[in-house]
């Protein structure tokens, strides 16, 4: 079953609209809850004037930002903690009376209907002290700027640097004859995910507790978030997250459920919607961390590289939310794709401002030094006249290779092979040659880059995911993960991992869709790439658990050994004979007078490995030099993530982060006014990639099998989109 | 927390409207489903016309009984037998073209709202050839008769005799001189549960997955039961229990939910909801059994009964359900209560008519058979001149007991301080000197009587129970049981229990009272007064494993040993001293970056005991012999039911009961015209007792500690209703 290509499971269910959304969950009876927004992107609320807004027929009440528990939360959907020093930032409250961004949250308005609640909105009248808008990093870090958060002087909310080498890069440099450097400046801008699903949670209370329906990639997450934001025990709060029309990282944050579940307890458990609108989406939730690189980069001239100085700085915007973490990683990003003789040199900032709040966001921080680091590499073979293929392949990471600050290894690595696919196809060579002399205004060109992507979060993190598989009466297996569908086909994949484990049929198998923290096992959601490899890793352990325990049934009622069984195509054969089927086995489990038992397994697995992804790309576009006008005329991915447990749903994975990364490079950036404003924030003005805009996509795999993943699997989310 | 009183844990989600039921839940855009019913009691469909009824806009579908599978059925609540000659009558499909009850399903009218539904309910034209109605046992026997069921001959569903002694009545009796003998024929009316919340269900596909709420107290068998009366594999359908607003047994069968689940499928995954009206809950759900006995009994001049004979005739109405377990029931709690030295003969019919099916009613046959065996003792008592207490006391089941058919073992027995409680409730011997001699047409008396009743269903039927206890971050732990709250408390007991187990306080446990066969572990449900005694055992073992699971963890991270450690009120002390809170080890065991592991605990219980809970009913009563009306002047029930886990909410269950029984006795029957019409079915006409009809009702216990229960509990659920 790993390894083929089957039908998505929620294919059908999608197709014919049986596949039930947030939205299309929530009672049409419900409350509808819209935010105030702040019009300015720095200041602080003086007074707010409900008055109005609760003359209008239809508003039930307005909460304002001095009335919300004084509770300080942070939003990102990691990990929890029990190291302080680990937690993530709490920078906000439900509501905030400090306004950090252009449509901040300052109050919100509760009508029995849509119309209601927006004439509500514009009807309170918020009196503001208004500050100039922070919107870059020198800004930001100017000793005059406005000091956004109270613990955080000059904006920094964190500085890390470190060096490996026993000198610095100047130093290094300055010690040794003949070295050829290289400097540069790569800088990045915020976009946003654009998922199609927009941003919806309804919230209700059964009793005391508080039930919060989401589109969510982190339900398990979203539950803590919500007990801290609120301070009620996480055993009062159920969170449920049904199918979800995409994600990205924009949803591996609370966004508005702290907020819904806190409303709700204030109407009196009645069910309270929260939906946001495409700008609201763009201008208030999360974005990708706009990164200033300063790279240095120091060779011999056969181009091995002795040095390197990375420094950059990250744009968090107003909240903490992943705050941090994305310039951590892009400095891993950097230290483990190519080695360095001597040096490495890093120092990483993140600085709040008041632009949109940088969260997570497929890759991480990953394609943002990406783009600096292979222009770095780019630079580097033009000033040695080096090509830069064999520049990067005699300095990229070999296998074996170990990560000396968090030990991460490379256990599998196919990027020659990727190198040689990707050349191949494209025509590396004879195209190289071709456009060596080109004149005029248009001009063409081939370049191509390399990426690796570590999978999941350990050892920065924790890693554990819990699975329940529970053998049916008709001999079929419902599977009960905390890992989360998000669009991206881990149900699928799943499916396929249980089938294959067990011995089963695909049509056997029943992954559940929804989660729901009362009964879901324990697994933080959908992110880092995280689900086939760690996810997976849970779920083949339990499957194996639950064949066993299948199998030991049998050994009790046709008196034989365990090693005469196999299970095969819902079969149990004694000897290559067939004995019964599963569903007989069933049947006989549930309903047996002499020993009745629903044969099930729960288990966590606490993960404690990482192993790298890798890819190429390689591109030939066409450049109208004065217009500055980009035609990409063909473009390859070539992925090594490990065996592809579904090579088609994995083809999908790469079109769609091609797509996005193609509208990074080229079109998409979110614009930000002076005064902090955002110029672009909707779909006509923002230019994502829409099928118009997109060349033919071209995928390939180099299929290592890498000893760390439960079937020889990698990740594959995230890389696509580097 | 066992024998304390805390407030349901409902209680407030209930009273407040949070507690959302069926009929809350279901999407305002459902299609209505009504069904033709015949307007015959006995005959058949010859054609239907639904053309009229398509013409109505709002119509989308008809459904007739000419179209749907030819699967027939079985839907009596009971666990599935692997056993071919255990298993329930198969007797009916979704809809009927054989009609057999006035009222019977024939086409159901599929619409976009209920006034277009029940338009076209009237629209379609059926033709029918009719026969004539048999509504009495005597009727259906004879053998003119028509025949309802292809397979059972004289319409006689089940017949079963057996002779406990040597030799039967007659020759006992023929042989043995001096006995005093006594005859009687005993009948009993058909009467209904009139739950609050009527029957309603509705349904809608997920992908190829149906997925069914419904109001049942059986949501696991609902699931194999739908299965099989569609033909599709168990692991395709998902069935949901939300609140239960009352159901008495009518809810332990499969009512409308196969036709439901089959529909949505018609309508392509549409929510399709089917909702009852009261009349049709009367005529065409289920209802107690009308048994009719022959009782004889012979003993010696000082009492000690010697030979017994029970025969009895079980009305079962048109279609199969729980069948002949009613009469089986009955002739065991006739066998049970009473020994006799010599000679029970036993010959019991299950009699298929044309009045509604008889189905599960709380008490399950031995409310019959009490009133035939203790009037048939008291008729007796007089013949003989006994007391008809020392009678009583003389014969009745003895600590020890065992059943020689099922094995049935007593092991607590207080009916001798029942008794002593109920007389010196009525002030007995007083009140019985006082009205020895009265004339007049109106007079009083006292009487009296006892009661048993076994707990679940073990020999007879499977007894199995699986339950799942996770510890959640917070300290507090989830409680998911396949056990189903129906009102009658269980929720609430369980919190006592797990907390009791787990050393907890009560706001620290959640019961998942919503079950969901996707994910709530195996239980058979809420019927035979079951769940404190079966699935609380279970319960009981999952939560001791818990516990010895969250005391290892703490033995690895304070070094210490296992005796060593306690938990009480959510805190884990080491000799004696605080050393953390559950809260504490939670998050450690969550969020652990050496071992973490979500602590939970899932086990099936396969029970294989059962016991006796005993009662009596005293009542002091005024009668009007002219005009037959009956006045309760004082009446109490004291119950035996072992250790009460909540005695407030005992007191409630006996209340109910109590005035359950006294409506049976008083005021309550179905009645029949000849046609096999239902001429009172509805709540003017039907004379449910109402508050005002209801005396003071007195209820006192004898907590005798049952060696078999899991906290010395056993039966309460049914005993006050016999």
């Amino acid at each position: 079953m790993v390894g083929k290509s089957p039908t998505r499971v929620d294919a059908y269910a999608k197709v014919t609209g049986t596949a039930r959304y947030t939205d299309d969950l929530c009672p049409p009876n419900a409350l509808i809850a819209k935010i105030v927004r702040s019009t300015i992107a720095n200041g602080k609320v003086l007074s707010i004037d409900v008055g109005e807004a609760l003359k209008i027929k239809g508003v039930k009440k307005v909460i304002t930002c001095f009335e919300v528990p004084d509770i300080y939360f942070g939003t990102a959907g990691h990990p929890w903690s029990n190291d302080p020093a680990h937690q993530d930032v709490a920078d906000r409250k439900l509501l905030n009376q400090r306004v950090r961004i252009y449509g901040d949250e300052v109050a919100v308005v509760i009508a029995e209907d849509e119309i209601s609640a927006i004439q509500g909105v514009k009807a309170v009248k918020v009196e503001y002290e208004e500050y100039p808008a922070i919107t870059t990093i020198s800004q930001a870090m100017d000793e005059n700027a406005t000091q956004l958060h109270e613990k955080f002087p000059n904006n920094i909310l964190a500085h890390s640097n470190n060096l490996l080498g026993e000198k610095n890069y100047q130093q290094t440099v300055d010690e040794q004859d003949g070295l050829i450097t290289c400097e540069g400046e790569y800088g990045t801008q915020t976009v946003q995910h654009c998922h199609i699903e927009t941003v919806v949670c309804y919230s209700y209370m059964e009793g005391d507790r508080i039930v919060i329906v989401s589109s969510t990639q982190i339900p398990h997450i979203i539950r803590r978030i919500t007990s801290q934001a609120l301070g009620i025990n996480a055993g009062k709060i159920k969170v449920v997250k049904p199918y979800v029309g995409g994600g990205f990282g924009n949803k591996q944050d609370a966004l508005y459920e702290p907020l819904c579940g806190y409303i709700t307890s204030v109407m009196g458990g009645r069910t309270v919607k929260i939906e946001l609108s495409r700008e609201e989406v763009f201008a208030c939730t999360r974005v990708r961390h706009a990164v200033d690189f300063n790279l240095k980069i120091a060779a011999k001239p056969d181009g091995t590289i002795v040095a390197r100085k990375f420094e950059c700085f990250s744009n968090q915007g107003g909240y903490a939310s992943h705050s941090h973490a994305i310039a951590g990683n892009a400095a891993a990003g950097y230290r483990q794709l190519y080695r360095e003789e001597k040096t490495l040199e890093s120092d990483y900032y993140t600085i709040y401002s008041n632009i949109a709040t940088g969260g997570a966001m497929r890759g991480y921080g990953i394609p943002q030094v990406s783009f600096a680091m292979e222009s770095q590499m780019d630079d580097l073979a033009l000033k040695l006249g080096i090509d830069p293929i064999e520049l990067r392949l005699k300095n990229c990471m070999q296998l074996g290779y170990k990560d000396p600050l968090n030990g991460i290894q490379c256990y599998s690595n196919g990027i020659k092979e990727c190198i040689e696919k990707g050349m191949a196809h494209i025509n590396w060579k004879e195209k190289r040659e071709l456009y060596k002399n080109q004149t005029g205004n248009t001009r063409r060109g081939v370049g191509m880059s390399l990426f690796s992507y570590k999978t999941g979060v350990h050892p920065i993190s924790l890693e554990t995911s819990a699975v329940r598989v529970t053998l049916v009466q008709d001999g079929s297996v419902m599977v009960a993960v905390g890992a989360t569908e998000i669009g991206q086909g881990s149900d699928t994949v799943f499916t396929q991992m249980a089938a294959e484990t067990l011995g089963m049929t695909l049509d056997k198998v029943q992954v559940i869709s929804t989660q729901d923290t009362d009964v879901s096992p324990f697994d933080t959601g959908s992110y880092a790439s995280r689900q086939t490899y760690i996810s997976g890793t849970a779920l083949k352990k339990a499957c194996e658990q639950l064949k066993k325990k299948i199998l030991e049934r049998v050994t009790f009622n046709l008196c034989c050994e365990l090693y005469e069984l196999e299970i095969k195509d819902n079969i149990i054969y004694q000897n290559n004979k067939q004995a019964l089927t599963l569903g007989e086995l069933a049947m006989d489990s549930y309903y047996s007078t002499e020993n009745s038992e629903q044969l099930s397994v729960e288990l966590t697995n606490h993960f404690k490995d990482n192993t790298y992804a890798f890819g190429v790309c390689f591109a030939e576009i066409e450049v109208d030099i004065p217009l500055g006008k980009i035609e990409v005329i063909n473009i390859i991915n070539v992925h090594d993530s490990g065996v592809l447990i579904n090579p088609q749903l994995a083809e999908g994975q790469v079109h769609g982060g091609m797509s996005m990364g193609l509208g990074y490079a080229l079109s998409e950036r979110l614009i930000y006014s002076k005064a902090g404003k955002p110029l672009n924030d909707n779909l006509l003005d923002y230019k994502l990639q829409t099928s118009m805009d997109t060349p033919e996509l071209n995928v390939d795999f180099v299929e290592t099998v890498d000893p760390s993943g439960p079937y020889g699997n990698k990740a594959l989310g995230e890389p696509p989109a580097i």
